[in-house]
C-alpha cells in the first residue's frame, strides 16, 4: 500500500479487528467486517445494519449536554448507514449509565428523539445497565438497491464530498481564536460537533451515481485511504480544493494547518467516488440542496495517496486522521 | 400489581426505559421495547433482534479471562433470542477497551468464536473504540414462527424451568463453603457464571408448546415478575421446587437462604409458561436431552406472586433479583 497508509499504527483498531474478527462468512453475509455497515441476505429481504459506540473523553465529553449526546450517538451510528445509501428504519441502544440520573436519561432520550423523528427511525430495543458513562447504537435498514461500498472506488473517478468539512476539528483546535475573532463561527462549528447532521436523505441521491462512498468519521484523508485500501486503489487530492466554510481561510493559511484540522474527523459528510460523467445528472437530482459538492480529487490505478497544495505536493504525516489507540 | 411488584425500586432501569425510551411504534415494529427481543417485519422477512451491554465490575470482574468474557459477551446475548424461540443467526460487537492488548483481544475472540461455531452464528459487523471495558453485543435471527413473549402468560398454565438453577448465584455466594467442602462443585458453578450456555436448541423445541418465555438474567423471582407485569397475571411459585444441582440442599436449608441464592441470576436458563397437557409431548421431543425441566408453580388469574416453602407461605423480599440501580 502507500506510503502514507504503511504508516499508520501497526495495532490500531483496524488492525486488530482484521486479525481476530474477520472470519470466513456465511452466505447469507453479502458484506461482512470492513465496511460502514454490513449488508445481510435475511429471508429474501436485504438488510443493511450497522452499529456504533461513543464513548465519554473520546467521542463527547463530561460537560456535553444529555440531549446532545442522544442526539450525536443515533446521528453518528445513522451516518455509517448514509454511507452505504441506506435508509436507517430501527434502532437498538446500549446505554451505560454511572448513576439512575433521571434528568439525565429524559435529556439523553428528547435528543435521540431529535434525531430519529424526522427520519421516522424506530428505537424497537436494547439495554440499560450500570457503567461508565457510554452508548452503542445499532442501526438497521433495508434495501433493495446496489448499496456504496468502501472497495467499489475506480481508477480515474472523481472524488467528491457533500457538505462544509472539519468545522469540529476548527472548533477543537480554533476554539480560543474563533471565540475572539468570530464567536459566531465558533458556535457554527461547536454546533457541528455537537449535533452532525449525517446525510441520509442526500446518499440515497448520490447512491444513484456513485459506487463508492464513506462517511467522514475520522478524518477526510483517514477515510479516503480506508476506500484506497478496500479497493486497491490511490488518490491525487487537492488540499487547496477541501471545502471549509466561509471564514476559515484565515486559519488555514498552508497545507501544514489544513493536515492538521483535516485530522480531526467528525464531520459526517460523505466522501464519494464517480465517473465525472454523472456530475451534471448528480446536480440535477440535488435540486436546490445548498449542500455544496465539491470534487477534492481523482482516484488512481497507482496505489497511493497523493496530496497537493497549490499546485506542490505535499508530505503527509504519520497519522491521517483518528485513531483509537494511536496516542498513548 | 402484586405487592412484591410494587416494592420494586421506582427509578430502576425498567421504570426508566419505559418512561423516556418507549414511544408510539412504526407499522413494521411488531413487538418493541419490553421483551427479550424485539420483532420487526423487514421487506416481507420477520427479524427478531436484541443487544445485551455487559459491563466490568457487574457482569465479569477484572481478572476474568479475556476468553471468557467474550464467549460470555455472545452467550448472554443469544440467550435474548433464545427466550424468543428463534435461532440467532448474526451478530455485531461493540467492544470499548482500556488499550490495544493485542493478547487480550486474542483471547477475547477465541472465546467469542468458541461459542458462536456450533450455532454457526455469523459476527458481521461492529465498532472498537478506546475507553473503559465493556462490550455490546447486538443479535438477530429470522422467524417463519410465532415467537414466545413476555405478554403471552395464561392463568392455569403451568411455570417451568430448564436445567438446574442458581449455579452462578451458589458460586458468588458460598464460594468460601464450597472451596473447603466441595471443591468439584464449586468449579462447575464458577463454570456456569463464566460460561453460561443460552438454551438456543432448546428452545426452538419450547416454542412449539409454550406461547411464553423469558431468560433467567436477574433472577427466577425478578424476571417471573416480567412475564406476570407484561401478561397481567399472577403466579403461584413452590420455591422447594427450584431444581437446584446435587448437593445443594445443605446450603439451602431454609427459604431465606433459597430467595437469596435465587436473586443473584446469570442462570441463563429459561423459564417458560405452558399449558400442562403439551407437558408428554413436549418430553417426547425433548428426546434424550440431560437437561431437566421443572415445574415450579402455576399461573394464576390474580395479579400477584405467591411464594410457598413445604407448602407454607413464605413472605418476598423489597427486591427480586438483580437490579443495576437498586444498590446504592
Amino acid at each position: 500500500m502507500s506510503q502514507a497508509m504503511s504508516k499508520a499504527p501497526p495495532r490500531g483498531e483496524s488492525y486488530l479487528i482484521r486479525k481476530y474478527f474477520q472470519r470466513a462468512e456465511a452466505a447469507t453475509v453479502r458484506l461482512g467486517i470492513g465496511d460502514d455497515a454490513a449488508i445481510i441476505d435475511c429471508d429474501g429481504a436485504r438488510l443493511v445494519v450497522s452499529a456504533d459506540t461513543m464513548v465519554e473523553g473520546s467521542h463527547f465529553f463530561k460537560g456535553d449536554a444529555a440531549s446532545d449526546i442522544g442526539y450525536k450517538a443515533l446521528a453518528t451510528a445513522a451516518s455509517d448507514l448514509a454511507a452505504m445509501g441506506t435508509q436507517p428504519q430501527w434502532a437498538l441502544l446500549c446505554l451505560s449509565l454511572p448513576s439512575n440520573d433521571e434528568n439525565w436519561v429524559k435529556g439523553f432520550a428528547e435528543g435521540f428523539f431529535e434525531m430519529a423523528g424526522p427520519y421516522a427511525i424506530a428505537l424497537i430495543g436494547g439495554d440499560m445497565t450500570r457503567g461508565p458513562l457510554s452508548c452503542s447504537v445499532q442501526v438497521m435498514g433495508t434495501t433493495s438497491e446496489t448499496c456504496m461500498r468502501r472497495d467499489a472506488a475506480l481508477s480515474g473517478h472523481g472524488i467528491y464530498l457533500t457538505g462544509h468539512i472539519a468545522m469540529a476539528g476548527f472548533a477543537n483546535q480554533h476554539a480560543q481564536a474563533l471565540a475572539q475573532q468570530d464567536p459566531k463561527l465558533l458556535e457554527q462549528c461547536t454546533a457541528r460537533y455537537k449535533r452532525p447532521e449525517p446525510r441520509i436523505t442526500e446518499s440515497q441521491i448520490i447512491a444513484q451515481y456513485a459506487p463508492c462512498a464513506i462517511d467522514i468519521s475520522d478524518g477526510v484523508l483517514m477515510d479516503l485511504s480506508r476506500i484506497l485500501e478496500a479497493s486497491d486503489k490511490g488518490a491525487e487530492v487537492a488540499l487547496d480544493q477541501m471545502p471549509f466554510a466561509a471564514g476559515f481561510e484565515r486559519y488555514c493559511p498552508d497545507s501544514d494547518t489544513i493536515l492538521k484540522v483535516l485530522s480531526h474527523g467528525e464531520d459526517y459528510e460523505l466522501l464519494f467516488t464517480m465517473d465525472d460523467a454523472h456530475y451534471p445528472a448528480l446536480q440535477k437530482a440535488w435540486g436546490n440542496n445548498p449542500l455544496p459538492l465539491t470534487r477534492i480529487g481523482t482516484i488512481t490505478e497507482q496505489p497511493d495517496m497523493r496530496c497537493t497544495y497549490k499546485n506542490q505536493a505535499v508530505e503527509l504525516p504519520e497519522l491521517l486522521g483518528y485513531d483509537h489507540f494511536a496516542s498513548p
